[in-house]
């Protein structure tokens, strides 16, 4: 049995249910003939308190004592910078690298291309977590032009408007979400919609055109940060939902990419979707629509999907490379969704 | 540009989808490297009228002209016998083959089983057509221990009962669906939940046990032909829509397959799924509940799926063996749905 070095950066919520959920799955492992070992985990303080299956052992927080000797680098340490040069210095060296980090992706793509068409990329998990997405985009449904695609891509915003449904008002539903541990660090990340907008991005660099510029994207997003009270009362009275809906489209010819609340009728797909879930209405044009929802989040909700990649990596599976350019179809009409007033 | 040369099996409603498909899709198969070539399309009948895009220089009642060179199989004439033969020569001689043959997959998966194993069957249309199901079982959900699944997995069944739920009565709706070619040429592999049982055992298979035998779903399997106009009505009135369900779910220690007609409340995944759509709903430890829907029947929704391989297997995949052997989760209490009286 040859033993499979993995590399893990980070150990917060996702590191930690990865750690686990590997050990649970050592079986599907042995039938590919590995015995995965991690090599090390990247923390920025060994000394803090993780769950008791965390080998407290091997927490380093020098990177090069977790890198050396890996066979594949899981990053799921998230940010930009530092998780960004590990990644690209591990690609540099030829080594497979499994993801989640939809900043990095949106964000340092210039970067991270050349290593995802050379067959070294795995993020599934970086768009709706576990909840299949990117490996259906990357195959079965490759046989179809993109007509367009919707999707609620970040839950927490999807949970501050239920509980204003409820009858709180935005701060006092952003509060509830923060202390429930449903908010980034940095709020402005999922209320602002930038979170939205990453996975987007990750999604129109997959489906479209490898080149979708991130500032693009990001111009055209909105979050729900002036979201009211009002607003979601009078959304109900139309008989409709507002949610943030991050939407890829054709528009004049050529791809458009937004993010932005919208208001949804009630018998809408996106709208029947439960509040903790995420969901892609995707349309092609042999297809026809395809709905895929689930969790979007949280640990082993993530960690499935990092497990999955792992596995298909082993089997000699090329990542997740970007497909051709796609032109918009001529003369498909989308779906005009009504956007909520600024 | 190297040449890919595809044997094509029947030139039907899917057959004659695939044709066209194959075409659009050129530029995807060049940016691989390869421009696939047609060596045959075997017919029963060459003379029979077919759509103007079907080439009528390439049809043949003889296997052996069009197998002869073929690099790969694309098996779309349905059946057992004849099909089935066709499909285990050429998978005796290594060639790979892409199948939509939900009926041949588990009748005959003693056979097709080891060169599954060999990675040389493709077979993602077979079951919900181009909506993915085969592949994110395959892949991204493989880091889960499955805990239970139900599908809506025919859709004539469920156009069936829609109708019903019109007024019409069972003959009534059958003769309508079967007017409008809703309906296999033997509409009891349709109304007597043979269709659905083929796709769970194909699902089952894949998922929880390479050697789940057809004749255990055969057994549990009930169609929708003794439904009563009345009953319909009746779960209208108390909130609930009948639907043709396939599950797969752990009963005292070991799994169970069934294909029957069960209550739904309104609430549930499975009957929000529009009537003329598949949908399935599974279950994971690590992912929790993920939910897809789309087409599960036509020509170019099917055709969406065989490309999606076509592509897939050209990047060297090796299409979809089973899974090992995955016991039930102890403990774990599986969904209660609502069987409908026999």
């Amino acid at each position: 049995m040859e033993t499979l070095r993995v590399a893990l950066l980070g150990a917060g919520t996702v590191g930690s249910g990865f750690i686990k959920l590997l050990d649970e799955n050592r079986a599907a492992f042995r039938a590919l003939g590995v015995e995965p070992a991690l090599t090390g985990i990247l923390v920025r303080d060994p000394a803090k308190p993780r769950p008791a299956w965390v080998p407290r052992n091997l927490l380093r927080s020098d990177a090069r004592q977790v890198l050396e000797g890996a066979d594949v680098v899981v990053e799921l340490m998230g940010g930009t910078d530092r998780a960004g040069r590990l990644v690209l210095d591990a690609l540099d060296q030829g080594l497979p690298v499994i993801t989640a980090n939809k900043a990095l992706l949106a964000e340092r793509w210039g970067e991270l291309k050349p290593h995802a068409l050379e067959g070294l990329l795995f993020y599934e998990a970086s768009v709706m977590a576990g909840t299949p997405v990117i490996e259906p985009l990357s195959g079965a449904l490759r046989g179809n032009r993109t007509l367009e695609l919707h999707g609620i891509l970040n839950g927490s915003t999807n949970y501050i408007i239920g509980r204003m449904e409820d009858g709180l008002c935005f701060s006092e539903a952003l509060e509830e979400a923060q202390a429930r541990g449903f908010v980034e660090e940095d709020p402005f990340l999922d209320i602002g919609g930038i979170d939205a907008a990453h996975k987007l991005s990750v999604l129109a660099r997959l489906v479209v055109d490898p080149d979708f510029p991130w500032q693009v994207v990001r111009e055209n997003t909105r979050g729900i940060q002036n979201l009211k009270r009002e607003d979601v009362f009078a959304a109900e009275a139309a008989g409709k939902k507002i949610r943030l809906v991050a939407s890829l489209y054709p528009e004049g010819g050529s791809w458009r990419a937004a993010v932005r609340p919208v208001l949804l009728p009630l018998g809408h797909p996106l709208s029947q979707a439960a509040l903790s879930r995420n969901a892609l209405l995707y349309r092609g044009d042999a297809v026809g629509e395809v709905f895929i929802s689930g969790g979007g989040a949280g640990s082993a909700v993530t960690a499935s999907a990092v497990v999955g990649d792992l596995l298909r990596m082993l089997e000699g599976y090329p990542g997740h490379p970007p497909l051709p350019v796609a032109a918009p179809a001529p003369d498909y009409q989308a779906e005009k969704l009504e956007e909520v007033e600024p």
